[in-house]
Order: structure tokens, then C-alpha cells, then sequence
């Protein structure tokens, strides 16, 4: 049974993991260098549990004891518990859902183990952690099998991706390329059809990739680029066909995650 | 031309209609008062500016002041110049874009001018300001014609929400339902479909309802609920059909802005 341990001081060693949790460079450095990653709120951590990832502690107010107490009870690890001032003063700021833990990381799929799915949504350089997580939540819930993640992209564990996925990072199948210009030519051998999602003026519609797809049947990889920037040039050149979502209204752009999911289920498999 | 005040004193009250911007509550009742709004960035400025919206004051970084001295040149109102360190103690965040505007609110469209679309979303009580920008910016962007907004839903002149639509709220009609209770029953004596999303076993799936539209074409207003809740027992009841994206892996729910998008995609008049 995990033990509940009353911390009253800002300063105390034991809450190390959960320091300014909105530095992003400070915590980039920390979670790497320890290994761990924040999950927040009950339903998160729950499902973090419930994936098998193994905490290494909690921070908790009182009032949020009961809620976690069937997977409190299972566990032998400390479970820190103060009052929400000291959790902002630790974590930098209001932590709204009262209840954070710090979890194991782990390597849990590999690229390798994708190759054998038929729908990959593969992110090149997208940087908002929020970005990656919605992402990675619809994927997950429009029936595609994975996400691939350039070696620039960011990380679906930091505490904003996790909890943007609403878990959903913990369940769906994502890897790390580590070979960003060779990494499409894997897929391609590998039998997918890599389809880059661009505003491009000569690239096909949604609705056109999708009827040829329905067509002929094949495995997609649909990458989708960086905010603001989109795909680099190499992965545009490198891709089997160029798709677009057509703009109204001289709107520039879909947000990175909604265009995603417009494609996920678009492009679904039926 | 506007003139140019550097400003040193973080408590001068010259500024006072940017403090604080991240205290949800404060920023409210200031705005509502006041009747401002703040755009953040260079680009949602200028967007906010060509959408005929009257700024009070800029407050800029000596390093944005190039990038918007054609719109500068125009005006005749107050620009603050201030570093980053003044400029982030006022605000009380980093303000990476440098670049603020207060701009006056003015109210553009009736609930009554929207019901000659074709297309509307509409928002219950979403209350997270990024997901009304979100869905602002894709209703615009896939070619519906407006969204109208329960009483209690986030406002889209929130600063947050202007920043996550990028700017598609001064374009996009959009306006404020001011009868919750009776809302419904004018979009039905206007035309409308009333299309509720929600994740019912006994919803229609979104591609049985697209197909239901393309035989026979009518006006749609489609029922987006809250994050977590979703829709009222009350809206729920009042629907002519529930529709559903259909969920994969177990995933409980899509985030509210990407459901919108998606159904914005399948349901657009071609």
C-alpha cells in the first residue's frame, strides 16, 4: 500500500520531480536526465496505471485521495500529499485537478514494430506539446494504427502532450524515427504510400487521395508538417503524393491537429 | 501617424489594459468595462486591423515596431514601446510575439443575420477559449458560413481565442444567442437541421448522416456540446438527429475542436 507522507515545506528534496512544471527547457533536461514523466489529473493517471506504466510517486492534495485510492492501495511507492498553495509554489502553477504523478518513462514500441500497420500518421518537426498530444488522440480514436515522430518533433510524454491525448499516449502505438532524411524511404520499402498533408496549389484533394484510395486499397503514411513552416522540402519531394484540405474564405491554414484529423478520417480504413 | 511612448514604470496606468492577461477572471470584467479586446501577434493584428477593428494602444518591443509600421503609419492612437522584462511583468507572462494590441470590441452580427446560412455551427457551453479560436478557425477554413454561441459559451474575443483562430473571428459571422431555452426552436423556424453531436449508441454515424444530406440538401445547424459534458439533456432533446463519430481502441471521446472539424469536413455543402 503506498504510504502518505504530509510535506509542508516548498523546499523539500522529495518533491524534485515536480518542479516548475511549466519550464520547458528545465523540464526537458530533468524528465530526461530521471527518466520520468508527469502524469495530471485523475483520469490520466489512472489510465497511465492501467497501460503499466509504473509511478514513482504522487503529488496530491487531500481531497483527491479517495479518487486514486483503488490504485493507491495496489502500490508501494511514496504519495506526497499537500495543500494547493504549496503545489503551485512547487510546480509553478495552479494545479486546477489537484493531483500530478511522476511515472516511469519507457520505450514501449519501436519503429521497426509500425512497418506492419496500414494507416501511420507520421509528424515531422511539430513542436507544441499540445499539437502531438491532440494528435495522438485522434489517431487513436479515428482507428488509425500509429504515429511516427521525426527526431525533432515533441515528446508525446511531457505533461501537455500526455494530457492533451487524455491518455490516449499511453494505448496507441508511437515511435521515434531516428533517421530523419532516410526514414520515408523505410516506409516506402516497407509498401506504404506516403502522403504529405500541404497547402500545395498542384496537390490532389482529400476527397480525390480518398476515392483513390477506396479504389485501390494500400497502406498510407500521412506526414504532416511543423506549425506555421509545414513539411520540409525533402520530405515533400520524397513523398508518393501530395494531399490538400481546400481552404474557404482566404483562411490560410487548418490548425496541424485538426487538419489530422480531417485525414484520419477521411483516409480511415472501412 | 501614432506616436511612439516608451514606457519604463510597470505601474504606469498608461498600461492598464494589459495586466495581468492571464488571470482569466480580471481580464473578463476589465474587457467587458473597458470594451476592449487584446490581439496578440503581429499577424492577428494586422488581420484584426483589415477586419475594420479600431485599436486603443499597441504595446510593442522596440523589434516589432518595423513589421507593423504600415498599419502604425495609419493610425492615430498611443504605442507603447517597452522591453520584454517590462512587457512581461505588466502582462505577467512571456510575451513571445512581442507585439500587443488593445482593440475596441464592437458586436458585428445578430443571431437573426445568421439564419439565412446554410451552415452553422453551434457552440453550447464550451468553455475553454482555445477550443472556441479552434473552432472558429476551422468552421472558416472549411467553408461553413458561421458559428452562433450559447450564453454561456468562452468568448471569441478572449485573447487566447483570437490567438488559437488566428484571426478567423473577425471574419467569420459569429454571434452570441441570447435565449438558451428557446434557441433551438428559432434555428428550426429558420430551416435549420438540427444536428446534434454526441456520443450516443443510438446516434445515426456522421457518414449515414452526410449521405442523408447529399440526397436531400438542407440547412444544417449542428450542436457542439461542452468539453467533458456535452450537450445539454435540454439541446439533446430537441435535436431532429444525434450523430456520432464513430470511436475506435476504446478512446471515450475526440477533443471537441477536432469532432468539429471532422464534422465540418463531412458535412459541407459540395
Amino acid at each position: 500500500m503506498a504510504t502518505l507522507i504530509p510535506i509542508t515545506d516548498p523546499a523539500d528534496e522529495r518533491l524534485g520531480d515536480y518542479v516548475r512544471l511549466r519550464d520547458v527547457s528545465l523540464r526537458r533536461s530533468l524528465e530526461a536526465e530521471q527518466g520520468l514523466f508527469i502524469a495530471e489529473g485523475e483520469k490520466v493517471i489512472r489510465r497511465a496505471c492501467e497501460a503499466g506504466y509504473e509511478p514513482r510517486s504522487f503529488l496530491l492534495a487531500e481531497r483527491w485521495i479517495a479518487g486514486l485510492r483503488p490504485i493507491l492501495d495496489r502500490l508501494d511507492v511514496p504519495v506526497y500529499v499537500v495543500d494547493e498553495a504549496l503545489a503551485e509554489r512547487v510546480t509553478g502553477f495552479h494545479v486546477h485537478r489537484g493531483a500530478l504523478a511522476s511515472m516511469k518513462r519507457a520505450t514501449r514500441w519501436s519503429m521497426t514494430e509500425l512497418l506492419d500497420a496500414r494507416r501511420l500518421v507520421v509528424c515531422e518537426d511539430i513542436v507544441d506539446h499540445t499539437n502531438v498530444g491532440a494528435i495522438i488522440r485522434c489517431t487513436a480514436a479515428l482507428g488509425w494504427d500509429g504515429v511516427l515522430l521525426a527526431p525533432r518533433a515533441a515528446d508525446p510524454l511531457y505533461r501537455r502532450a500526455v494530457k492533451t491525448s487524455m491518455g490516449a499516449v499511453f494505448f496507441l502505438p508511437w515511435a521515434r524515427m531516428d533517421d530523419w532524411g532516410g526514414g520515408l524511404e523505410t516506409l516506402k520499402r516497407a509498401g506504404f504510400t506516403v502522403a504529405a498533408m500541404a497547402l500545395r496549389e498542384d496537390a490532389v484533394t482529400l476527397d480525390a487521395f480518398a476515392a483513390d484510395l477506396a479504389a485501390e486499397p494500400r497502406k498510407v503514411a500521412l506526414l504532416m508538417g511543423t506549425e506555421g513552416g509545414g513539411l520540409s522540402s525533402h520530405w515533400l519531394a520524397q513523398a508518393d503524393v501530395v494531399v490538400r484540405i481546400p481552404m474557404a474564405r482566404g483562411i490560410d491554414s487548418l490548425n496541424v491537429a485538426a487538419a489530422a484529423a480531417v485525414a484520419c478520417y477521411t483516409l480511415r480504413e472501412r
